[in-house]
């Protein structure tokens, strides 16, 4: 089924049920106030959105509206933790070059992963406001999950159970401050602000085939500007979902509502383009000696939604937001 | 004035009032139901709960009951964010020999400060559960502030003006997993699980003349097993607290409940002892050429509470916690 979550008055925001075409939406509030809740409720309120949906795909619900995805906040406007990792190896490597870091030792066996901030995420058409130009501002285009609680020590089979729903984000970095907060060891904190999510968030079997092996095997295409700027395809990450999931929750529980996210998707192969600047950047500095593009300036737009292999558009719907500069 | 959290049946606990002394305590319910509301809703609560103080105080409140801290959460048992500075140099210092790192650049200048899981707090009594000791497990002595919103980029003494709270923690953390993590340049995760708190949150005018500079000048005397571990003082904070949260908001806005930590308290005076026994180890590696003393083990007890600097009792109460083994 396909979920998504209307701003309002309270900070969570309102659950709605969304046709699978993603034309119609019904309020779930019968059921269930917000998508945290039905996280934490899952048992009893899975079957009874799974009915909603199955009622409005079928054409006849009570009380359908349009569904309109520039009223949408986050699928979780704010999430007990956000974990998010960078499991694509292809990326990895090649940011080493850019950012002129030491190899880092296991990074093939044991997944990168920092603890973003998660009170605060942007819905998919919000502008994105920052402080200023000269930090850097890129996207990262990646997906994640939403789990539900994870032991503390689950393995990851045990952790792959716990997912819960299915997304698509755009995980806004600040690249001039990425080396330093790297170079103290404590990690991002300045360099990576509040996320932005697709409106949509579906359960696993909304992507068929598409969702196997705990990877979400859809491309994410990207476009700055309105420019193509790249489409790699998600189910190259290295590691499972499960796998990074279990990661997380090694040394901590897991609250339900969790997201834990791929890091910006990235294919070996050049052709499909990258899904942040900052790659293409580092590409340009091995292929033409140095970086030709720039970041992103205020008022710049950005895209991004995913699509199944056969070109069919994907089930998330799409970011497509500008950059504004924010102050006080 | 003086709050807690006892546990309910709510993830947020249920508001108390204690009284100056904490002997005794009355419910804040008539005022708003948990810590996270009463921090969102400040300017109306904060009058309503010191009223309840002041009465408490007095000696004629209405059904007040013996304040009992074992039956405390965290004050805020999950909080919007939780930003953990390294703010005493001397700390840092020590633990770039212990880790073997480089010298952190600028750290003189720029708060070092990572993020941590925030949605699974403990109370002061309660166990710590953690998987193995082969992680190290280690207490860190330290104090934080609850914030009310902080805007992206607010300025030192804008942020400091958003203080409400002043809080007492111990950041648990398990040294085999840090300098790993550290390397990564992702910064803390398995390293970090959930913190515990002291069991009453103050309002900064409850320390007198020891809340200055945007520093808490206490005492936080540490026992390990019953046996002194050390007492550093907090005012020797090489950031106020101001700074950390501008740190922390310079990309990003806080949302009211934001916890901003000062990181284990360390003094350039050795007399002081530590609040952390990574911090000890590597005093014994310089002045003994290897570290003597272990980490915890399971069963091991860890109590820590601030003092004023006249020897008098600080506000926050004691944490007093035994680390147990976890298993699924």
């Amino acid at each position: 089924m396909k979920l998504a979550t209307l701003k309002s008055e309270s900070e969570d925001g309102r659950l709605v049920v969304v046709s699978r075409d993603l034309v119609h939406a019904i309020d779930a509030s019968a059921v269930v106030a917000n998508l945290r809740e039905a996280v934490r409720d899952w048992d009893r309120c899975a079957p009874l959105l799974q009915a909603l949906y199955d009622q409005l795909n079928a054409g006849n619900p009570s009380n359908p509206f349009v569904f309109d995805p520039r009223l949408c906040a986050a699928p979780l406007p704010r999430a007990p933790q956000w974990c998010d990792a960078s499991a694509f190896l292809n990326h990895g490597r090649l940011m080493e070059r850019a950012f002129n870091t030491a190899p880092i030792p296991d990074a093939d066996t044991v997944p990168l992963m920092y603890q973003g901030a998660s009170d605060d995420f942007l819905g998919p058409h919000q502008d994105v406001l920052l402080p200023s130009e000269a930090d850097g501002i890129d996207f990262e285009g990646e997906f994640g999950v939403i789990v539900g609680p994870v032991s503390m020590g689950a393995t990851a089979e045990q952790a792959q159970q716990a997912i819960r729903l299915l997304v698509q984000i755009n995980d806004w970095s600040l690249r001039v401050l990425g080396p330093r907060e790297m170079r103290t060891g404590f990690g991002f904190l300045q360099a990576k602000p509040s996320c932005s999510f697709a409106p949509v968030a579906v359960t696993p079997d909304e992507l068929g085939n598409a969702w196997r092996d705990g990877r979400i095997h859809l491309q994410l295409h990207v476009t700055w500007n309105g420019e193509r700027f790249g489409e790699p395809n998600a189910g190259e990450m290295n590691f499972s979902f499960g796998q990074l999931i279990a990661h997380a929750a090694r040394t901590r529980r897991l609250s339900a509502g969790t997201i834990v996210g791929s890091g910006t998707v990235s294919n070996l192969d050049r052709r499909a383009g990258s899904a942040c600047i900052a790659e293409r950047r580092v590409i340009e500095m091995i292929d033409q000696g140095k970086a030709q593009t720039g970041f992103m300036k205020f008022g710049d737009r950005v895209q991004m939604s995913a699509k199944f292999e056969d070109g069919a558009s994907g089930p998330f719907g799409e970011i497509d937001q500008r950059v504004m500069e924010f102050s006080l």
